[in-house]
């Protein structure tokens, strides 16, 4: 059992109900993609009239209710006869999530039957051959604990970091990911289908100079004054390596590959700012990521170095204005639609 | 939709996870006959190897939690040859239930996969068909709403009221039985098992005379010298009726045969108490009613008068035991088995 640090829960100021846009965007992004993609690979003819659909990783919404909504969508243009067909959606997160913020807004309206999966995707969730559309959304990036036995002196993350630090990383995803395949290619049905969003690394930019890593690094950087003014050990920071990853393309077909359960129908790197307005609100940025970290890093340094880090690094958001647009302008989020063999 | 007023959620001293255990004592007086009638009730061979248990009106746990195992025992016990039974169970309750705690309290070492369900048992919770074994232990007492259109004087319930009252509860009974009943004949797969405990009335006794509501009829009794007080408006008390009913067997009979869809395998009076040692504590049970029953009476009359009430209450338990006591020693507890046909 990995560590887990669920999204901020509850609907306050510091919620990820109430701070996700950005991330809603970005499915927004591919949206239509994703649905043209089931639409084309789903190949699991209903045995009964029961179609049974999975996030993994909903967090709280309301982002899980638009994503299930449009992947119910497809299905139903995939068989339009099947008038009887009947869903069943299994919204999952880890056993720390807020699901009682998640059933309390619930769309009223919904024509599917809602359900809560409480565990780590990283493990089995369902029964043998029970899902027939699997989705998970910025969730992967999430490892299952922090990479182990390296150094990584005055950082907090891979992002311009030795080369030791980013393999140690590489190596915790690829294991990560590969248990969630072997999980995956037993809950799906045969020709059943499964959509993975990602942020990834272009194979042109190194590793370490990722764009959210920009975000990382300031983040580091604020901790770091923080050290200096003694608020916090600067061997604590040491220590600590923020659990999130962005792979290349390569390695995910890797491990896809390698589970072998699998076809790949599609796989490409997406730009998640197609549907954004305008520049960047880095203010609001900033808070997007406070609501799906800020419990990574209270356990680690506590509620009172979090609230003056968050604090140290809204005064550098016109700094990091510049870095963010820019990195952000590429294409860095990979879609992946994956058919049970 | 009707009203909803889940049990206490928490850990809290007045949380019903820390006040159930009589219902627990209740469940397991039942236990092994429930057991033993699943085992010779149940006749859906197993289409795929996945199994779906459902308890409908769960609560937070603990005791969902034995009552799954038990019924996951008795399917095993059914189907020895079925080594890769897979069981998935759902966990059922109002919407306002505290799922988070539910989920929190998940055994570590179950051997099934859990889901949470969110939504009222009075209408449809699953797909057509996705059921083995449902079952519900002290939930369907509770009505989906207040009896309309009856003035019950200086009462709370039908506890020594008219015969106007009592058929007014009956009613909303029966009607939200059917409603119940229509739902669970399409979920549940045909030879699938429906296990009910709910308070029942024995033909004996008048159905205003029921022993729980001895405990309504004190806490009508403490209300109306609130009411004499001047903390709380008369009107408002004969206003309230506590939607909670304990059929006669003959009710339950006649809804289920006139629903059509399953077969009574076994329906009888059992004694909630066979399992409890020695007398009845008093003060214990109030604190019991109190996790399971606060949140009715507090939308209604407010925390401040609800506190009040259940002073008064506790100052008469002395009082109380004898007709508690006489009113547990008799077989209130409705034992019913169905098969779908």
């Amino acid at each position: 059992m990995g560590e887990t640090f669920p999204m901020k829960g509850g609907d306050s100021e510091y919620s990820y109900t109430k701070n996700s846009n950005y991330q809603k965007l970005a499915s927004d992004a591919v949206k239509d993609e994703i649905k043209e993609a089931v639409i084309g690979s789903l190949d699991a003819e209903p045995r009964s009239t029961k179609v049974a659909i999975a996030d993994l990783g909903c967090s709280v919404g309301p982002n899980t209710f638009f994503t299930v909504q449009n992947l119910i969508e497809a299905v139903q243009k995939k068989w339009p006869s099947e008038t009887l067909l009947e869903f069943q959606v299994f919204f999952n997160d880890h056993l720390g999530n807020d699901f009682n913020t998640l059933f309390s807004s619930l769309p009223p309206e919904r024509q599917y039957h809602a359900a809560a999966v409480p565990g780590s995707f990283h493990g089995r969730l369902f029964p043998r051959s029970s899902i027939t559309v699997a989705h998970s959304s910025y969730a992967l990036q999430w490892l299952s604990k922090q990479p182990q036995g390296v150094h990584n002196e005055g950082r907090i993350h891979y992002s311009g970091a030795g080369t030791d630090v980013v393999k140690a990383y590489s190596d915790q995803y690829e294991k990560d990911l590969s248990c969630f395949m072997s999980a995956r290619a037993e809950e799906i049905v045969k020709g059943g289908v499964l959509v993975l969003v990602v942020p990834g690394t272009p194979d042109g930019i190194s590793q370490s100079d990722h764009p959210v890593g920009v975000m990382f690094n300031y983040l580091g950087y604020s901790l770091m004054e923080l050290a200096n003014e003694g608020v916090v050990d600067k061997d604590k920071i040491d220590k600590f390596n923020l659990p999130i990853y962005a792979p290349v393309m390569g390695e995910m077909k890797r491990v896809i590959e390698n589970n072998g359960c699998f076809s790949i129908e599609k796989m490409e790197l997406t730009d998640p700012r197609s549907k954004v307005d305008g520049p960047i609100d880095v203010a609001k940025l900033i808070m997007h990521m406070r609501a799906g970290m800020e419990g990574v890093f209270s356990a680690h340094f506590g509620d009172s170095v979090v609230d003056k880090m968050f604090a140290k690094i809204s005064d550098k958001a016109q700094e990091m204005s510049h870095f963010i647009e820019s990195g952000y302008s590429k294409s860095t989020q990979l879609l992946v639609v994956l058919k049970r063999k």
